[in-house]
């Protein structure tokens, strides 16, 4: 995990060792749903966890603070993981800080190294990752960007070609690549899969992807749909359905974890909003008038609350509104999905997929290559390929090459 | 249209009027979305418009009157429609009120027939429609029940075939079965169709579809799905997929118009909430504590708010609340439904359907024969009806069987 | 206390240990505002605590139950207060079932002693109330009903005054008065004081308070304002004064505590719906439509939630909309109105005061004897009545007597 | 009225038309409620409007326009106005455009004079409000600043008194004083009353004060408090009462009037949140975090909606919430606070008041020289004065002075 002490990976550290001793229920994974019974995925008891993290913490005592500030998760459950939170922390190393911006850059503790170059930071997350599967025996690796959002857009000047981005690697500056893509690059030429939880530039880039690619692995991303947007992309489709034209779409999102910390700032925010919006537009068909606002209000914590105001007209050209408002944990929402992923990327794997996964898009707010946006057609999408890959002959491998 | 100078009706009257004129866009019609531009439909201007009524009132006047209290339709457009809403108002008759329950029948006009049997009531209905049919030159004629929710519940010892029934309605009582399911017959043994726009009994019974089988003709119901419940229909889905266990989803309706008058009576009421009620359990797969209740409010109008308050369980066991407000006008949201209906059915019988219309079911709270309640599943089965209906080989009829 | 094991008493109580070990802040307590600082109260560490219960329950246990199914109170604070609780809970002596209602009565334990008389009862009761005076070396008593609502409306046939009632009790079956009634008669008849803060009968009758008055002792009721009563009695004002005419209220509440079970019996509920909706009659001047309704929903558990619906006319006759939505936790707010009419009461004593306190009425969704319903002027009255209290001269407990 | 074209103002003109015509009733008018009715106001027949607006436009198609777009005022009341508002429209003159922003500026018609100095404008102004009084006759002219937003903070180095202030007129820039002060400072010194409802800078200057108590005149200001403001000053006192401590409170405004439009602009808008947002401190005694947003939103009009999320805490520190949406007519809820203003400000001459009128209070979101923010007490100090203004003996006009 990058960003391994940060509240969704700790949630999802957490919830996978409460899994593993029975504490908990398994709310909120979709891959325990029935549809899933007989998918080849691997069990809570046979993964293992680590991590690159630019903050010194302690998992524990993060997991103690979650408990304590936000309800979740419980205090007993906390204290029952105790010893795989502290086992997982002591194989956590430093992460990278090139190219996070600013506001994260000043959360970076003094041991975080000051890497001379992109290329420098690949090697160093490169042996990290060795490292730790050649401790655990581990039959594969699965990077996910569970991070705080970076302020970049997509760099310019960066080719389309891995054999072209390579080279740059060396020479290049430290803003040339944020972090994020780096660990991406770090994970896949290495033959690891790699996932981006967050709306950061990740695997994004065609050169990336292009390195997966030639290295028969597989990646995919980006910004994992948790909430308001995840309602969006249920709700929006009911509009097209019954021609109900929406005229404006509005969304205040308030919250007051790390992740709003940090979305404080303007331009990582650029990116978050960005992506929280875009979908109506490809699912309408049009362009309503929209407006995202995403506030850091520290007294909510974890818990993100979102009012979404929608603005339609019906026949006679009548206007009409349907308003919510949506109260959940954020990490809590987040956690099973990071948990889902890695299932299905290993199952993806044990098929043969190679390359950019569409059949993952349900998960993601802004999916790698799939322009489908409405929730219900992205789950279908899944659960083709699930019945895909638990058909028993041996042709499923070949049809799995589409991915 | 049965309850021909209700709500529903009136709008769906001015509609069409307004339609026909060019006086407003599509907004709302489904049939209008470009996935049907191909489908063999009646256009508006070939289209013609009856009813019955129990009330004695004017089309035109309380077509004003909406226009007046509820701020739809516009009154312009209502003034501009004048002609052909008297027009219409010359052609209906009057209705029955066998079987409707006392709240209904309070308001029934004194030259409203006490139809001395079912036979007499189904009779004298068969006499006006075979009559609009012949002056107007009709090609085929569609039966819409869009009146007021009646009080039963599926009567007792009704028999389950169409020749076992017939003998039946003789003699029976008034109570034996509702107006609803008199209509139903009087339109399908005239080899009309039928659709059930209300929770009323309708062509529920199994013998009615025995009849319409029989009869080489077609229906469908029950109960428009216009707002709440179409909302349920579209978001129990993403709980059931996102694994998100639903504790307990209260509904709370309010308005005021005379729908909302008649359902005050808990008798009727008890029919509207069963079905606003039931899908939940459908999708989810288990049944969460529900709670529906629709109150008349009498300033609302016809402008229905509904509130809904979802708490559900997410991973670890944590509960979190969605909570919406659906602020819509009633008649509106249900006008361009039966103006789909219609031109879907009439396209249903150019292309050969018989029976009850399962790809229809996106548009009902409760579709006869249906198992399915999700509003995607339901409206991927339109689009592959259509999808099938405009194809161009001559086998599409005998594939339409199944409906 | 009156329901002594309920989740107000607990809420109260563990509130109450906590204060005294400052493991709690005094939010929530009106009394601990700068107003107050001069007024002549008890202080948390001189109150000692005690009450009458049907059920047979563990007062320690039920606090543990609300901590772990509710959240709250915090379990690390549940425990550090065990050993008063528990002192507390072997002071707690049996209850009376007498006029109860069948609902409640479901609740007693087999040894609830079935007293014969409503004069037997409170015998029983009074010899309770001065054991534990005697015990605990008590300067003043104040018995506050925190028991589930009661079904009954005023019963007929009781008279006006003490004398006349006083012979009735002797021979008067179980239904003649409520248990409510029968604590407040057993605690004002020996001198104590009396609360009613449920919307039970309690002290209402004119006997009552004639009684009160006799034996120069005080009481009030009836029934906490603590969530969306509380919100209706400050917000209706605002239309009143600025003259926009409220067409209608609509109020939903829903939540599953024993409150809420107790409410889902008609009866019970009936009390408790015409308590919440009388004021705004009274605040607006006329009678608007409202709508008040209830409901149990288990999983709420004691987060009651309530959303309000508020159609009003504004200039030029526009319908406009107040919405909102209340997310509270029951008990916890009512338990600090309950230190505070106990300090308050204590106070009123010291001043003199004898009957009804009105200055008391902001407290109270139907104050005893206050036709002011406006949250803002009942505070402004307890403010002005603190003020004569605290003045230094003498003539402040004949000023008082008006109370 | 200074921009007497724009949405408040057509709305007053519509409004006080239709009540001089008896074609609307006194909803929403403060100064029609019973307290009011032995004040000495001028009558709605007796007042004479007028104004400066620096857009061209026709007030009779700004009236339609409005009854078209935002469904209010409605059409037939339009219409039947339309001599009055015909008749008004002839009297308006062209405003000053001197310091009001980019924003504003750009929407002047090209016959607005340039204005070469401060003073200029004033001059020109007081000509046309002289030639106005003279034309009709009046006893006595209030100007009421309703028009949009200006960006501009109080600009440093205005002195303190007006003897200091008035040289400085002759020679400074554009920018030195809004328009909104330099209307402020023609009425003033020409002995005409002024009043602010906007939150411009206006009269707020202490040197503004000091030329109306040199001039023996009066003026109060400012910002109009009708919507979401008015909630918090409702709201706040409760939870300040109740100590039930807000630790945050975010309000999210969306609308689409010109108002919208010109709040669009970041510096405009800043002035207006300020106003929207300060009273919460004043009110509670401490600053909770607050976060207030406004939104241009085209489709929504003149209908403004208010989201407002309250977190606060209760008794053992327990958080709750409350939300609340408001749904009104921004325009309609303003006209009949200016037609009140307008009605008690001629009310205070006529009994002498000098300078700012304090008793106005409950009108402003930041009422001038007043530190009390609670609506209800506000509204109290109203009553207050209009009991004393009623009183018969001759004392009342220096009982007066102190407003």
């Amino acid at each position: 995990m990058i960003g391994a002490r940060g509240g969704v990976a700790v949630t999802t550290l957490v919830g996978l060792a409460a899994l593993r001793r029975g504490l908990i229920g398994t709310e909120g994974l979709t891959t325990s749903l029935s549809p899933f019974a007989d998918l080849s995925m691997p069990t809570f008891a046979s993964m293992v966890a680590s991590g690159h993290e630019i903050r010194r913490l302690s998992l524990f005592a993060e997991a103690q603070r979650l408990a304590r500030e936000f309800r979740v998760p419980h205090p007993e459950v906390v204290e029952a993981c105790r010893d795989e939170l502290e086992e997982i922390d002591r194989r956590i190393r430093p992460g990278t800080a090139l190219g996070v911006g600013a506001r994260i850059a000043a959360l970076a503790a003094p041991d975080v190294p000051a890497d001379p170059s992109p290329r420098a930071a690949i090697d160093r997350v490169q042996a990290d990752l060795a490292a730790f599967v050649a401790a655990e025996g581990l039959e594969h690796l699965i990077v996910v960007n569970v991070a705080s959002t970076e302020p970049t857009d997509t760099p310019e000047g960066v080719p389309a070609t891995w054999p072209e981005l390579k080279p740059r690697l060396e020479q290049a500056g430290a803003g040339f690549l944020p972090a994020s893509t780096l660990y991406a690059i770090a994970a896949l030429e290495a033959g690891h899969s790699y996932i981006n939880f967050t709306p950061s530039l990740g695997s994004a880039p065609e050169a990336v992807d292009d390195l997966a690619r030639r290295q028969a692995t597989r990646h995919m991303g980006c910004d994992g749909k948790t909430g308001e947007t995840l309602l969006k992309s249920v709700l929006a489709p009911m509009f097209a359905r019954r021609h109900l034209p929406v005229m404006s779409w509005v969304g205040h999102n308030i919250f007051g974890n790390l992740d709003g910390k940090v979305l404080d700032d303007p331009a990582n925010k650029q990116a978050k909003v960005r992506s929280k919006d875009h979908l109506l537009g490809t699912i309408l068909g049009y362009r309503p008038q929209t407006h995202v606002s995403i506030e850091y209000i520290e007294s909510l914590g974890d818990w993100k609350t979102a009012w979404d105001h929608v603005h339609f007209r019906g026949f006679l050209g009548v206007p009409m509104t349907l308003q919510f408002t949506w109260q959940g944990c954020d990490s809590v929402l987040a956690a099973p999905l990071v948990l889902d992923l890695v299932r299905l990327t290993e199952a993806a794997r044990r098929r043969g997929c190679i390359g950019r996964m569409p059949f993952l898009a349900s998960f993601f707010k802004s999916p790698y290559g799939v322009s489908e946006q409405a929730f219900d057609r992205q789950f279908e999408m899944l659960l083709r390929w699930v019945a895909g890959a638990t058909q028993q002959d041996g042709s499923s491998v070949s049809r799995c090459r589409p991915c």
